[in-house]
């Protein structure tokens, strides 16, 4: 850097590299990448897409392309409104924003509750994008651990601006929140007050049973008319259909949707009204539920790859969980000893890429455990990046014996 | 606001409600806009980007619908370099960065450089957007008034984080920036090392004349190789075809660009894909320059429809020069005690809306002047829009001198 250039703000001095690391691992030819959390793209409705897209272009050109209200097309935020609204949750388009994917929520969010060092629960381990959106805040953090026998939701939530959950399927840990965890979690945000974020880009990956009720859906019954809660729900087109047209919706009572309003003008001003306007049409044509089937039984397929792999080739130096949900499995070492970040470096080696732990602990702390993706790479490579794994692992230990 | 909720953030105290106001009187029926900035949609090439947006989701389907690299993809970074490569201005990938729309870029500046109270030199009245982008980081300001025959480049830069600067045609007051302060400009940032941000929206938006170098180009040709200097400068599709695929650039030396992606990792993670396709095809098929004659013809007769017209109904009241480019008149009242947002007050009433001055003032005391848009709308629009207008001063003097 040019040494009389004013410095970089000073949270950047914090920012870490694993993201970028895993990008350029992904370019290594013959790399299998099991660290990312990217769709399967053969499950992209790609035909059904372009019909969309032309359709938006002929019928509404001036809807798809001037800017559109910074909230949203209306007749988007109807469509949201209606699919998110049953028995017991009443929705209006007051109650959405349209978002330029899920990661602007975190962000907007970010911007509209945080002060330096301010507090926020957040589960742990947590979501590695959403420390990063709220880096340039500073908050402080507070682990939650709400699959803990003694999880008490008041003492985790108290004092907080916001907890921060993914109940679906945890990013990084593939843990579904239970039904009474998320009654009691509703209710300590209902008494404290405190804003509850309920992220849930994987809500609708459930491969073995039907979804729980969601963290909105239970405080919506807590209200009485439209939706006016402490739950700000956050869903996005990236995991449910494709990433690429950066679609994603924030559903909050009317107050938040109002500020999150005024913090995405000073944001991006507007989401694509093209992007708006094809993904007004996938609701309206039942285009998700359409493709949920197809995407349900590959996930499932690659799950079972991954966890019986696993189970033949890991279980010495590793537990997990087989999550039946979501993109990951969260394998901790047996050994504390082992650091999954000098794992990583050896796995690179001989040609597989894993998220290390740390980078997801708002602490720091955690350096034992892996995530492990499974919707990416079809079965072959899943056992194959596993025996590599293995490979790795008996060789770092080998090094660390000898050494 | 449910009062046991966590407060919001304390920047959100002083945000103002101008643009929502702006929208809410652009919802009346027979309200003539000319408050807003916001392109004629005629000049929209619906056809070819209709045909674009086809052809990207055949032939690039995934390039399309994945989640892009967070840089953009690699083809438009290059074809944004060369675009504006030159003699003296040698550009590569790496210093390209697509955005978003161009209010990503000011928001993603503002995180990249300032802690709280640091210090902006801006160009004075300053873009609405760029104060708004940069409120959640609570950066100072100092006023620059780069056209004051007195202006000093190394005394305004001192110490900024950086400068803030439109040289063509700035929001609001659609004046121009001579070759002269330019490269006082560029020659402080230089010395300085002042980071120099260029927000070049209009830039292509001269009616009556050449375009004039940009900072960009005057610094690149301090620099030896590909471009290191000091400028950052910010481009955007908005203004030049459509605002609705969300496409902004910006151009940088490789650590600004660096620094910038891992920002915008964390405010949207990528911009579209499709949106990033249309806008290569739109690049490399000469788009942009087939539709500029007509875009200048459409904009240069309403502005002469504009001018004309204040010449015969506002003379009395206000001074103004008429605008050699963009998209805005700026108009200063001769009585300085005539306070504009009065005068949109009593404007709203006889049915036309204009921007006062507050709102561009970032120490908020320039309570004298407005902004009149003359791109939306046609010709005997903006005539009756001056005529209303006049009518609505006339009224406020009366009411004035009465009470």
């Amino acid at each position: 850097m040019n040494s009389n250039r004013p410095a970089f703000a000073r949270w950047l001095d914090n920012t870490n590299d694993v993201t970028r690391l895993f990008l350029a691992a992904s370019q290594t030819p013959g790399m299998i990448n099991l660290a990312g959390g990217l769709p399967e793209p053969s499950v992209y409705p790609v035909d059904e897409l372009a019909g969309y897209a032309a359709k938006a272009l002929r019928d509404q050109p001036l809807d798809a392309l001037n800017y559109s209200p910074i909230e949203g097309l209306p007749a988007l935020r109807d469509a949201v409104a209606a699919r998110y609204s049953r028995d017991g949750l009443s929705l209006s388009r007051n109650n959405v924003l349209i978002i330029t994917g899920g990661m602007q929520g975190l962000d907007l969010v970010g911007k509209a509750l945080l002060n330096e060092n301010d507090l926020i629960a957040a589960q742990s381990p947590a979501y590695l994008g959403a420390l990063d959106a709220w880096r340039p805040r500073q908050p402080r953090y507070r682990s939650m651990f709400p699959d803990s026998s003694d999880f008490d939701a008041h003492r985790s939530l108290a004092d907080a601006q916001f907890a921060y959950t993914v109940p679906n399927f945890s990013n990084p840990t593939g843990k579904l929140i239970g039904a009474a965890t998320r009654q009691q979690l509703v209710s300590a945000a209902h008494e404290l007050g405190t804003w509850l974020l309920e992220d849930d880009p994987y809500g609708s990956l459930y491969y073995d049973s039907e979804p729980l009720d969601s963290l909105l859906y239970l405080s919506g019954r807590e209200c009485t008319g439209n939706y006016d809660g402490p739950v700000i729900y956050m869903g996005t087109l990236s995991k449910e259909a494709v990433p690429g047209l950066r679609i994603g919706w924030v559903i909050a009572s009317p107050e938040m949707i109002k500020t999150l309003t005024i913090v995405k003008q000073g944001a991006d001003m507007c989401t694509s009204g093209l992007s708006q306007l094809m993904t007004l049409q996938a609701l309206q044509t039942g285009l998700l539920e359409k493709i949920l089937p197809y995407m349900l039984n590959t996930y499932r397929e690659r799950r079972d790859a991954l966890c019986s792999t696993m189970d033949e080739q890991l279980e010495p130096w590793f537990i997990w969980e087989k999550p039946v949900g979501g993109m990951f499995v969260w394998a901790t070492s047996r050994n504390p000893e082992l650091d999954t970040s000098l794992l990583l470096a050896e796995a690179l080696k001989v040609g597989v890429c894993v998220s290390p732990s740390v980078v997801f602990d708002p602490e720091g702390n955690n350096t034992s455990a892996l995530r492990l993706n499974f919707t990416l790479n079809p079965p072959e490579k899943l056992v194959e990046g596993i025996h590599r794994l293995a490979q790795a692992t008996q060789s770092l230990l080998t090094h660390h014996e000898a050494g």
